[in-house]
C-alpha cells in the first residue's frame, strides 16, 4: 500500500475542533488492519537506520502507532503524558499553545544515559508538542534520534521548528 | 514468561493519585519488549476463541495494548475517547465516579451491525468505565464479546459488575 493509498484512510472533518479548522481524522485508518500494517511497514523502514533504543509516544494518539512501532522493533516504549498522570518520579515541561499552555511529563527512569529515542506522535502541527517531548528526553539523559508522525500539516511550519534539532523527521502523509 | 514474571514488571506506587491508594504502574512493562510480548501472547490466546471482529480500547492506556492486540489479530481498532476528542458523528455516555462523573464517546460508524467487539483497558477497578464502553458499543449496534485487562483490582468488585454481561472477562494479573 502506497502513501497515497494510506491517505485515503485519513478522513477530513471540517470545522473541528472549531470553525475554520479542517481536522485530519485517523479513525478510519485505525479501523483497517491492512492500512495500519502499511503505516507500520513505512515507519519501520524509515526508522531502521536510526539505531533506536526506544520509542517515546505522546499521549494519547501517539500511544497508538508508537507502541505498535516499538513492538515491531522489539524496543522499549516510553509514555510521555499530560500533567498529573504519571505516578513515579518525573519531570515536567510546559509550553505555549495558541491559547494558553500545556504541560507534558516523563518518568526520570524512562531512559538509560545516551539511549537513542524516537519521538512519535500521530500529527505534526506547530511542532510545540514534539519539541516539548524532545526537551524532556534531553533532560533525563536520552538522545533524541528523530521524530515520526503519521501526518504533517506543513503549512503550520512544525517541520521548520523541528529541523533546528538536525535529526531525522519522518512524516508519511503531508498536507 | 508466566503471569508471575509479568507481574514483576508492574510497579506498585504508594499514595498515588492520593494518600492511601496503591497505584499499579505499567510503565516498567511498557519498557520491556519481552514482557510486553508475553502480555500480548496471553491476551491473544485468551481472545482466540471469541471470534472477534474488532478491539475497542479506552483512552488513554487502553490504546497501548488494545492497538497492539488488534494488530496481532489483524482486526479493526476502535478508540473510545474522553469527551470532546472524537471529531466525527458520535454518541456519548456519562457515568458516576467516586467523586463526580466522566463521559466517554464513540464514533457511530465504528462498527458494522453485529460486530463482535472486545472492550480493552489496562486496568479493571470498579468496572464503571468498562461498562460505559460496553454501553456505547451496544448503542451503535455492536455486540460486546468480552472484556480484557492487564490488571484487575478484584477488591473493588469490578469483575462482579461486568459478570452481569455474561461475557468473557480476561485479566492477566489480579490483586
Amino acid at each position: 500500500m502506497t502513501k497515497e493509498e494510506i491517505e485515503a484512510f485519513i478522513r477530513p472533518v471540517p470545522d473541528f475542533p472549531k470553525p475554520g479548522i479542517l481536522f485530519r481524522d485517523i479513525t478510519p485508518l485505525l479501523g483497517n488492519a491492512k492500512a495500519r500494517e502499511a503505516v507500520l511497514d513505512l515507519l519501520e523502514e524509515a526508522a531502521s537506520g536510526l539505531e533506536l533504543d526506544a520509542i517515546a509516544g505522546i499521549e494519547s494518539r501517539g500511544f497508538l502507532f508508537g507502541m505498535a512501532l516499538a513492538d515491531r522493533l522489539g524496543i522499549p516504549f516510553i509514555p510521555i503524558r499530560k500533567a498529573g498522570k504519571l505516578p513515579f518520579e518525573k519531570i515536567e515541561y510546559s509550553y505555549e499553545l495558541e491559547y494558553g499552555s500545556a504541560t507534558l511529563e516523563i518518568h526520570t527512569d524512562a531512559v538509560r544515559q545516551g539511549d537513542r529515542v524516537l519521538v512519535h506522535d500521530d500529527l505534526l502541527a506547530t511542532g510545540g508538542t514534539a519539541e516539548a517531548a524532545a526537551h524532556l528526553i534531553d533532560q533525563i539523559g536520552g538522545e533524541v534520534a528523530g521524530f515520526s508522525f503519521i501526518i504533517a500539516l506543513n503549512f503550520l511550519n512544525g517541520r521548520r521548528v523541528l529541523e533546528a534539532y538536525k535529526k531525522e523527521i519522518i512524516a508519511l502523509v503531508e498536507y
